[in-house]
């Protein structure tokens, strides 16, 4: 039974943040963010398949082989992306200033960016700010932390979560930014989750790209892959549960369903805060061949463009959404498929039900809209969540000059 | 040498054609069209890879598999998509009608439809409207059978050449629709080309195919791929020239050549008037592993909303291109990519050259903008063709309702 609880990644036990304000930020605000174990966690991690990644993602890939880290050391503001040579070593010295100053080793610290691509770290102000954070390191300082990794997100995206495993009191907590554009060339979401929990690096590692799949990956806003995308989950085993050594331990259920549940949360709330959003649509696909069919008819509905101005436009225009599962590459039965809009059936076999549109009318007005789609070739389904395109995503993505 | 003519589809010799106002569309406008080659012609065809795909097209599947073929029977203002069996049974209707009025073959006769999805034809009105453009089949008609193809194009796209194939003067000339689709549900592209060259059926075909994949399949809006789409190809060979029995005969290259001309001069035009466009972006990228992944960079380049409204705004935003392409799926060395936009170079060895931006606000104040992208893995290249992404574009998707 998960219970939400309040606070942010210093929930769980042994956890301290910090974000200071060092002046990356043309605005002013929190900028620079070090968020620390007092222990090795057990630690994973999964990062942009975009071949131009940044600079600090070639840092924390070799991180992720660790089986345990201790620190994430994370600047907004400049996104240390194609930054060539100059980039990778202004990245590994974030690495070694937090090494030096938290007195722990250099290859237990995770570095993410976000921010502008194409332009170099202030490294004398990110150094400051590093020092700055780290002596500011505190269980209270949560929020200052999670205000440190925004750019023009419109909220703080936070879950936190209570559980009992084996019999202990386990804590998972997360923060992530994301989805808000609106100085041009951000496009980065990061993700963090500290958890007390006690498993194995080797299960944690597998059970976040498990998890990654079903809750990040499945979010989409405008289909643009960012150079920056990372989650990083540390789990520094202070709840004191029994180990869980392998899928098979009895409570691998338990923390994989807690994780996915604080995952799904923040990449809902990604969605939410998508440019110019006026709605959030889950679209849930059934009777697919396999998952990733199911994966790809309901991304190709999230990501049309066509799909998406129509449901800002408060316009259930079903055909859109047949043909975008039409053109997917998902295997279907044009002649079987049916399709409902806030649980009004508008196609069945393949044909318009004839229900008058009118009548959706109130589901439409609707800020959150679910659709189904049924491919009718078999038993998998998937979920993915999105939001509309309106005249604001233009807005915010033209007028903004570089 | 090719050499531009006026003239329409019925410019090759033996073409006849008659658009006609038969009240499938609200606007009144010609809806309903018939093209006729006074002889069989070598026919080739290429069609919609969406599962949803149109009844149309089912059956003219089947007439693709014909080596001749002789007529086009098409509708505007209801694509006969998602109509099931009676869509099917409406379809071949359609052929009959024309068959037993032309006197011809059904499986030679090609049947179209673009419009709403979802509703069924009105079979009367369509049919009266075959029989009233056969009674008026004329050489001087062929402006008629264009306008009965548009759906909300902005203008008519056409393109007409002569040229000599073995000492015999050949024409060819085209006509599409596509890219407006201001009328929701509609989102179809049809092209019809005609020639008198003499070629076989069989290296007919085939050339179809690979000029589609150089011309409408390297164009995209908004990534939308739609239920309707058809490109046909007859060459009815009264030119008279030496009938071109293979790839290796020495004239081949030169039809090759006059018929992606008029598919390249189709598909730019289609471009041009994508929906609520401001701006006609050449993409090119060269330096790449192959052509697939020459075009996947270049097609994730042009569908990248967020690259579409940076050009909207006028605003060189390299760091969204370089993005696109890093998420391609095309293999790149990020260490030695270039990028120029306009001829002006912004990126070189992966890092910003500093160009200072506004060097470029003439470049980005044009209508016709190229960019180039350099993968720098090795000699392949392609180029799509897009235009931006505007609040009209928005507008026209939203705002008009099914």
């Amino acid at each position: 039974m998960l219970k939400q609880i309040a606070g942010w990644l210093t929930a769980p036990q042994g956890f301290v943040a910090a974000g200071v304000k060092a002046g990356v930020k043309r605005s002013g605000k929190e900028d620079v963010a070090v968020i620390l174990s007092t222990v090795p966690a057990a630690a994973g991690a999964v990062f942009t398949q975009n071949k131009m990644c940044a600079a600090p993602v070639l840092v924390s890939r070799k991180v992720a082989q660790e089986p345990y880290a201790q620190a994430i050391v994370v600047n907004s503001g400049c996104a240390n992306a194609c930054t060539g040579e100059q980039g990778l070593l202004d990245a590994v010295d974030m690495q070694a200033t937090a090494a030096e100053l938290l007195a722990i080793e250099q290859e237990k610290i995770y570095v993410c960016s976000t921010g502008v691509i194409g332009q170099f770290l202030p490294m004398d102000k990110i150094k400051t700010g590093i020092a700055d954070a780290i002596d500011n390191l505190d269980e209270q300082e949560g929020e200052s932390a999670a205000l440190a990794i925004q750019t023009t997100d419109t909220f703080v995206k936070r879950a936190a979560y209570e559980f009992i495993l084996g019999g202990k009191i386990v804590r998972i907590a997360g923060i992530a930014k994301g989805s808000g554009m609106i100085h041009p060339n951000m496009a980065t979401m990061l993700t963090f989750i500290t958890t007390d929990a006690a498993i194995s690096p080797d299960v944690l590692k597998r059970t976040v790209k498990a998890v990654a799949d079903l809750s990040f990956n499945m979010v989409v806003v405008d289909g643009d892959t960012s150079t920056n995308d990372t989650m990083i989950v540390l789990a520094n085993g202070l709840a004191e549960n029994e180990i869980i050594l392998s899928e098979k331990h009895p409570d691998y259920v338990t923390f994989f369903e807690a994780l996915l549940v604080v995952a799904q949360d923040l990449a809902k709330l990604i969605a939410r805060d998508g440019e110019g959003a006026t709605k959030f649509l889950e679209v849930q696909v059934t009777g697919a061949k396999s998952f990733a069919d199911a994966k790809s008819a309901a991304m190709a509905i999230c990501k049309s463009p066509l799909v998406k101005t129509a449901f800002f436009g408060k316009d259930p225009n079903w055909g859109r959404i047949v043909c975008a599962a039409g053109y997917s590459g998902a295997e279907l039965n044009a002649d079987k498929v049916s399709l409902s809009i806030g649980g009004i059936k508008l196609v069945e076999n393949g044909l318009n039900v004839g229900v008058p549109l009118t009548s959706l009318s109130g589901i439409m007005e609707e800020h959150d809209i679910s659709l189904t789609i049924d491919l009718a070739v078999g038993d998998a389904k998937a979920t993915v969540w999105t939001c509309d395109f309106s005249y604001d995503y233009v807005k915010i993505n033209a007028e903004y000059h570089t």
